[in-house]
């Protein structure tokens, strides 16, 4: 595990998704010294639509999962598109996942798992991983999962 | 735009409502270091009450966007109120709104540009732009919109 | 109040429960200069249980700001457990205060306020008190409330 992260994406043959365009008036990335701020994300496809659906309902634990491990890869393709080099990054700081799903859906941290097993992939198990909360929430264009985060600079 | 944030207030002719008092036990503003938070600020008018009900349901796009942007006036005021000087403020970092909404409706974006047209127009449109989350949420006194805030001091 | 919070905390007669494991792949405590960043925390009672239920329905208002104080419990009990000296805590910085409720309710303010009235009791009235939101949301494992926390050390 002595790669670099874009090192461990090549190796690991993870496909990025395009990074989308902002829905709103925000910067995807935003850097304030040390620290690199991720505007909420959501699951983009290679095609360049969302993974949509309602957890319980329309999607099961193990479809939410992944929905969510595609959202990390929308994560790291926004970084590469909006902020450049990924080696500068440090490490993950804090993540705010957010799981659109019935009021009976509770198993969010199983379904934020699929964004944090890449993040530990990509960043190292110590320093891709971070604080966290993971809540079932209403979510813009029906996207399965959002995840905003902040990360630490070299 | 050469003008200071205080003298763009001016200039727009934005009316402030009054400083809402803290609904619980939190400060409305909080300085750490060179960072200023605020805590939740919801949508109050210029007689001291809040713009209430469900986006979706109660209120439509165009009303949930306006009461964003009162959420925003509010801010402003919290942080003349309880902060000082206005002009401090070198940047927007990160916001997170929050609407108060159906499970239908998915257009919480639209709605947080309210908020964010308001930011960019006040400290501009590189600093007044910041990372951002918009997402649906069940709110305090049923107000239509909250939206927490950090900005970066000079 | 001269007292340090470790102090305060045996002062007080303050039962910790234990500290939770984690529901998922997250630090439960992350130190980043001077900044501790504690993820969601639930209100874990002293037999290892969560106090569960939905704040409205299952649980009236006073019930809900007991599971509110509970969770403030977990929290010194996780910081103790995982990063050590409770007494390294200058002040609270921010708090996001969850509280599983159905869409009716609306006082979510007063039921964070059990968690910020044990902090003030903890930190002192200035040093415990921070920015904070407090909002409605569903929440993993069914617990009655969520709060993540922001700390700065000394």
């Amino acid at each position: 595990m002595n790669m670099t992260p874009s090192q461990r994406i090549t190796s690991l043959g993870l496909v990025l998704p395009p990074a989308p365009p902002p829905a709103g008036l925000y910067k995807p990335v935003l850097v304030v010294g040390e620290f690199l701020f991720i505007s909420g994300q959501g699951p983009m496809k290679s095609d360049g639509t969302y993974i949509t659906g309602r957890v319980g309902e329309d999607l099961n634990l193990g479809q939410a999962k992944l929905a969510a491990e595609q959202v990390g890869l929308t994560m790291l393709s926004t970084i590469k598109t909006h902020f450049g080099d990924i080696d500068r990054i440090k490490r993950l700081v804090k993540t705010l996942g957010m799981v659109n799903c019935t009021p009976e859906f509770d198993q969010q941290p199983l379904v934020i798992n699929g964004f944090s097993e890449l993040m530990a992939d990509v960043f190292g198990t110590d320093m891709g991983v971070g604080a966290r909360s993971a809540v079932g929430i209403v979510l813009p264009g029906h996207v399965a999962v959002e995840i905003e985060a902040m990360f630490q600079l070299h």
